[in-house]
């Protein structure tokens, strides 16, 4: 019996980004369990930092998803979760937002939770999503790195590989977003299956 | 090198339970992750019924885990997660509670999210327990099977056994709290040591 | 002086949505107010009714937006709103929502308000929309009508000819989301220009 | 056919402040659209700036509102909307309070929204209002001016005169009360007629 | 030395409720402890049953407080708590409200707390005033008993009369709202005298 | 007739505390009221610090209100209010803990409430406490002394001993937790006789 699959979109289109999250995610690739897939969407915006990149790879996420019949479920890599609910109204298969996923993550670990942004502008539209989410009640706060994505992506790796050193140093859980949300879709396809 | 270990302990003394559980959790399973332990809380009652049987192996959890080197995280699987905070203080290592972890999971999910309860007794306690995570604000309602514990535990295997069946049958998602959390602890643990 | 100019946009493709738009704002078209100016998005679908629908207009409803250097105001006149966020980020003009300010609307008239749902499936997206807005404590339910878009607007007109008789019919206060968006706009613009 | 009227009462006796209103509001006076009235309530005090002074001119409102059969809606100028419930058991047509279009307009405008009070002690007061209204979840904060409600109406005008220079320096809407109350007492009265 | 005086005011304009009052509150009148002294608001309507009935009981009670010099502290009377505000700005003696204390005393008796209320219109109203307070959360219903207040203080007493049976027949506390509010008098001018 | 109890228990085994307790609550013991006595909890850490010490004083606390056939009512004497559920649980007596009734009774008393905590280690607790009451929404915030249990039993008294300086000092109303639940116990238990 094949593996099933786990497919990990980029909705970005930059490649150092995508190669950066399957460096991330390798620990989770068990050669009993799922296959971990990483995709870069070909026609996203080189960073996801406005309102209207977000909007603008929402419907190229979902023709991704309707036209993949291979996969068993579904990442989107973006801490905007561009798409999450068109993708989800389009497929049986679960679909996973490293957002939300990372927040409940976080949840599971700790009293209350801050959240690191890449730029000062997102934090608002971050605000707003947990509110829809439901999740304010245990936010700290969010503070910015103001970055562009792209910066955040080059040197040796994504955020990802500062995950360690960062939990290290704080002595808290840091919680990287992609980790969580492919862990919770390991998690569910391989319990879908026994 | 060896594997790292989750330890989940089942907190009532109920035998039957604890191998419905390692039942459930064997997908998880995978020979190069984490391995993942059960252990039946020895002077726990025989289920978990009750205030006083949630209070009563508060304090024996916390001396298990505490007298416990070899784990790298631990699963309570209970759905009251007794003794959730104070093995927390006790301990470095990440300790998940299956109420927690199963309703974080559904919130990634669906829209809203409803519980199972065993008994009716059981649900003004969940409800307190939702309000203090700040979770209450997606939920759609719980409804008791008014079962006692054991009763759930005999036959073919824990609830876990009933997940994909009652997945099927209302054609939306089904979470086993300890298959929830679990996953959430192999996640942990495997990117804690990459 | 010309006229400021209010543009409502039915981001849907049925004229005949628009045309009973244009009818049931008739009343706020004063010679020495804001001209009120209707615009039918030319590739939209000919209903918005799927999360799909909604998404497919964004991106086109801010270029529209971006594009248009004429018009002091924009209301997005679909009970979804579509692109609301995309559009605000894009200009400095004012843009209104007509899901917003009808239920921002409602509160100022009553103590608890409900809403008319064209379809059963928009509600969890209704839902989702008021804790958005941080505006679910006051709701009181929402019903679905059952009909598709195309229906409520055939007949004589939009669902703002029957706006009057369901007032009439209940004793409580019966807002029309498209007239409150557009009451809204029009104090906007007629205080910036005085 | 006579111009239905909207009655814009002013609770405190300081005919500067009713000419300010006057002053503020005349953009909305449309001549095909409802005749905007202002009416200084005679027993009211020279200034709104406690809870007395509120409750001392709730029921001269009630009477003012019960009396007067000519006007088509009510708006009451005064940010603590003294007398708002009992004015709107006494009366079928719809009565307006300022602090309540205020923010409801706000809400229409921005993610989230701040008040500038005239006293620090009023901000308790206010905050208990916002609870109130079930509207506390977007506030960004409220700061005082620390002036008497006088001091507010002396020199140009009321406190409308400063709302668009505010604008321009901020850069963010700035929204004044009674012109957003009177706006919504427009549509409120245009639509009900038509 | 003399006894300190709690004033318990009935609003109210009905000596029959007044009576009922002194009757259910003699179980606190102790010895050593405060005197409770019954006052009924003479230019007080015969019930309290609108929001006209609510304002017009405001300022006399300000008045009745701000002549009274020997009094320690006040109990408003009546569920609508009138003019509990203003009553607290004119003076630096406690005042509780009997709703205020009823409900917060509820709250350390059990995970949820219901409402009986006299008449169907009062709970709206009720509904609003739970939200200024911030303690909607743990509510579970309110139901009326539509009758008048003059009803409810006929026959053998005040509603107090009632409490002991009705706690007897459902096995539930439950709360006198006069009772919880003398009771906090009580606490509260015992310790600030010792 | 022999005066009913309140037991009011100290769950610390620090009879300095107990005593400072008892000088506390010596205003309610009223010759014609319940009588007011005080157990230290033998078996109870030397002071609660941390959850630990909670969670051991939990089942003792159940023991000890199971094994006590002569008293009306308990009060639970430990800011943590450890046991409260279970205690409740073990008797249809009430059972009041001292934080849910000093919050409870602050909210009596002013518009929003603060919290002294003795350690800060006990924050992240208390809010969570708080947010499982569901009363978190008039918190001004909580600060702690830094001290240890000790520490503040020794001197003069307890902490009680400060409310009446503090409270002149400050201007605002100070609440102790325990003379707040005591006098919520000393009203049930009066009323429940008469």
């Amino acid at each position: 019996m094949s593996r099933p699959r786990i497919l990990v979109i980029n909705p970005n289109s930059n490649h150092e980004v995508t190669q950066g999250l399957e460096d991330a995610l390798k620990p989770l690739d068990f050669a009993s369990g799922p296959e971990v897939i990483f995709q870069t969407l070909a026609d996203g915006p080189f960073g996801i930092e406005s309102q209207a990149d977000i909007e603008s790879v929402a419907m190229p996420l979902r023709r991704l998803i309707e036209g993949d019949n291979s996969s068993a479920a579904f990442v989107i890599a973006c801490y905007s979760d561009p798409g999450l609910q068109v993708c989800r109204e389009g497929t049986d298969r679960p679909v996973f937002g490293i957002a939300e996923c990372g927040v409940l993550t976080a949840l599971a670990r700790a009293e209350t939770f801050g959240v690191i942004a890449i730029a000062q502008r997102s934090i608002p539209r971050h605000m707003r999503y947990l509110r829809q989410m439901g999740l304010t009640e245990r936010l700290a706060g969010e503070r910015p790195l103001n970055m562009s994505v792209a910066e955040t992506a080059s040197g040796e790796g994504t955020l990802a590989s500062h995950r360690r050193p960062l939990e290290d140093a704080l002595g808290i859980p840091v919680i990287d977003p992609t980790q969580a949300a492919v862990t919770m879709a390991l998690g569910t396809v391989q319990f879908s299956r026994h």
